[in-house]
């Protein structure tokens, strides 16, 4: 295995291992933990927004954006069920799979969609490697959260 | 900036960012927010285990373990203070970025010190970067919680 390639299966084993333990809040979800519906409702609502980001495809679900990140936990009632969210989850994370592991080393270092090319020049860590780990860290963050927020229920 | 680099860099800006939000956590020390304290000893030990685990150097604060590793939160009495916490917590991050710095993106995709030479030809992502960008995520894991038990100290 060369270096770059050494390098980016060291992050994808990092993003898969972030979204396997997301998923284990599936376990959890149920009626009265709306934290956990949200935390979880959170992370595919921002995995989804990646696949334009990262020019992999158009967005799976962006009608989740206004209950899962432009309003904070608690203040929108929830009309997904558990069963909607789960399949959304596993479409969205199938669809990146496939994107991502299309990617050469040189692909995950080109700038991603959000940033101009001029700005790119000046600014070369603005790629998708960056957006990748940055997801990553983002996943794990909210997984944190979501192993407090199992706890105390119980 | 060669692909390699570029990758590397993505990691390292990933790191320092994580860091810095664990910096923050200093601010919320106080008196009686113990669970804070815990949280960033317990990031200080791991980070601190990571020298002798990248090849880097010796650790700085073996004795941290016994106190933010081998027992949870609220089992021990913390004989820590914050200003000593600050002190090791900076020592710790500077000897790693030393370390971090002289690392070509091939000295990231070498083996790890707890992985036999045997081992490695058969799991090659037991890597220095693999342990970075683990490293990376539990920063960020423990950040998140970091948030939450500020919210609801307030």
């Amino acid at each position: 295995m060369t270096t770059e390639k050494s390098l980016i299966d060291s992050a994808l084993r990092g993003w898969n291992s972030n979204v396997e333990r997301a998923e284990q809040l599936e376990q959890e979800v149920a009626p009265g933990k709306n934290r956990l519906i949200y935390l979880w409702g959170h992370l595919a609502a921002v995995n989804d927004a990646l696949l334009p980001l990262l020019g992999i495809g158009e967005r799976l679900h962006p009608e989740f954006d206004g209950m899962f990140i432009s309003n904070p936990d608690k203040s929108l009632p929830l009309t997904v069920s558990g069963q909607l969210l789960r399949t959304a989850w596993q479409e969205i994370n199938e669809k990146l799979w496939e994107g991502f592991s299309k990617f050469s080393a040189s692909d995950w270092a080109q700038r991603h969609t959000a940033v101009s090319e001029q700005d790119f020049e000046r600014e070369p860590h603005r790629n998708r490697f960056t957006v990748l780990l940055g997801r990553t860290a983002h996943l794990a963050y909210h997984v944190g959260q979501a192993a407090l927020a199992r706890t105390k229920a119980k």
